[in-house]
């Protein structure tokens, strides 16, 4: 199997060997029962703008699936766009940078993200997140920072970047990500935070600053909030089966975008880099048949089906352009609908700036509270 | 002579060479020349509670200074107490810390900060300065960081930790120390900053951030700030003439507390250690008369004289007993009435809130509409 499917299954060891406190698998069905009755889930992705089907396979099908089996008022369920994340990397500035963030936006309801079962929000307009951030600044020590996974491949390029800052060109906002991240889930109180595996040990680090802040100023002001380690698919340049699907692919037909049309969907699916193995069925198998099994991957993504479910449709499956004709079906399909929605949401700034300021009053609402119990024990007026 | 007395004389290179575009040094006394008709002054002072005569005769002492010179209205003196920057090394907590910076502030009162001439708040009451901070720390290098020497020193202890971080145990506050201060400058659009020769660096490193972002979003959003070095004076221990005046010295006598009775001080005064050599007139000789040039100091900063005109002062003295005797004269007409007018405030914590809360009303003010133009250009929303 391509991820774990043990629903509700507490890992208790990563891979080097050390402990997670509290993450949790879910399956690639996501069932109601995972959510308590009441309960509060934040999570936040990058404002990218355009958005393709590696990125829906990413946080936004999960986001989707969770406005879906929310059956109680009581389940909170928070999201927002990381746009003061964003700028730790070059961004288009002003009204272009504004844009991408409200298209953002437009994919996300558009693809399943529903605003009547969750709010919606823009990070920069919720101004507490920062200045939590300074205050979790001065308990976090930089040796931890240093040895975040995702800081060293970032700030990589030359030996020892990311220990070594004397010549390093990094920002110091690429540096302090974490403890934004970490300000980000504590301030809202959140107990379940929906996360790829790459952001695992970000949360960890979050669930370490929390308890020492609770431990250094003797309260219990933060919740400790629980990973729910999400199904997500990497998924491969149409090209390319090594390479992520990534827009910053130049090659034609690499990257199959959800504002696709369906001629586009069909003429890029036919011309995508398989194999030529003709006598087998279609089976998922990434080393020796990586374009069939990135093919094969989608259609789990999208069908919200097992990778062995996905076989079984595929029994009866021999040719290429069968597989293809298939592959291009079921994707136009799934597409169309949200497709049409994105087209005529993306044309209604004003429905998209209401859902925003919605989420913020939510959202500002909830972090107002929280830094008031952070100022008070640290010992900062509340007037 | 102690420190540089050419008013206004404008230094274009630091001690390696490197060019400071705009250090403004000032006389001992304080001309109302140096302040434009139409200006800003900006500074922030550590909120460190008792204060000591050191402590005096670095910022305080010309921070009342500046309110005497003021002339016109349109002279803005903002001035205030770091505590963001106080909590990047471990401080009391909630109610305790809250009395340690009411205490700061009366001291300032009382020792000639006059809140009729200037605004004075408290820096973690402007949100602004958390999240300013945030949006520089995305445009600002580690590496200038990690070559700050006040970082250096406080981070310092084993080989190589300002620029290796895998194994330091500094806080990532500590670490962006600078920037913080950097938005604490540039949001109120400073004109004019006043600080002590160990801050010049920073202000530097202000300066270039400021260029840098008014440069990468093609705008002149923030001023860039001048340095206004002023006369601040190293007084050392009472005890120990090689070391700093500070509270953390145990020995009984070391430190010359504002707050102290007109007895203390003469009994701390006759028990200083000063020198054996009665042949020679009292003079400014740090090398070979420690003791005896730190009194000389401190008379000049109490009294607003140059080293030179307190040498004549004391021409006609010869025995030390006479030499301390004329010391305790000139501290104890000089602390009396403000010590009286800090313990009468540090009373009367109703007053202290009221400036306060003017001081923030008036700083946020200035933040808030610095933080919109920012976040403008930026491309977050301002709703």
């Amino acid at each position: 199997m391509f991820y774990a499917n043990i629903r509700c299954k507490i890992i208790t060891r990563n891979k080097v060997g050390r402990r997670f406190k509290s993450v949790i698998t879910t399956d690639y069905k996501l069932s109601s029962k995972i959510l308590p009755k009441e309960t509060s889930v934040f999570s936040l992705v990058q404002p990218s703008g355009t958005m393709h089907l590696g990125n829906y396979l990413g946080a936004l099908s999960c986001w989707g699936d969770l406005c879906r089996i929310k059956q109680h008022e009581t389940q909170d369920l928070l999201f927002g766009l990381a746009d003061l994340h964003a700028i730790t990397v070059p961004q288009p500035q002003g009204k272009e940078f504004m844009k991408q963030k409200y298209d953002t936006l437009a994919y996300l309801i558009a693809f399943g993200v529903d605003p009547a079962k969750c709010k919606l929000y823009m990070q920069s307009d919720v101004r507490e997140h920062a200045e939590l951030a300074w205050y979790l600044s001065t308990i976090t020590n930089i040796s931890s920072l240093s040895r975040m996974t995702q800081w060293k491949a970032k700030s990589a390029g030359e030996k020892n970047k990311a220990t070594d800052f004397s010549n390093s060109s990094s920002s110091l906002g690429l540096f302090s990500y974490p403890v934004l991240q970490a300000a980000d889930v504590l301030i809202f109180k959140s107990e379940y935070v929906p996360v790829g595996e790459d952001q695992v040990q970000h949360l960890e680090l979050t669930r370490e600053i929390a308890e020492k802040f609770n431990k250094q100023f003797n309260c219990d002001v933060f919740k400790i909030p629980k990973v729910l380690l999400t199904p997500t698919k990497k998924i491969y340049n149409l090209k390319n089966s090594e390479k992520k699907m990534s827009k910053s692919d130049p090659r034609p037909g690499a990257v199959l975008y959800l504002s696709e049309s369906n001629e586009d969907i069909r003429k890029k699916i036919k011309k995508a880099t398989t194999d030529s193995i003709t006598d087998k069925a279609f089976r998922f198998d990434p080393k020796e048949r990586p374009g069939i099994s990135n093919f094969i991957n989608i259609l789990a993504g999208i069908e919200k089906k097992s990778i062995n479910e996905v076989e079984v449709d595929l029994e009866n499956l021999r040719s290429h352009s069968d597989f293809k004709q298939y592959v291009g079906d079921k994707l136009i399909d799934w597409i169309e609908e949200p497709r049409e929605k994105y087209l005529e949401l993306s044309s209604n700034p004003d429905y998209l700036i209401q859902v925003a300021l919605e989420g913020k009053i939510h959202a500002q609402k909830k972090a107002q509270e929280t830094l008031r119990q952070v100022r008070e024990v640290m010992g900062f007026s509340n007037f």
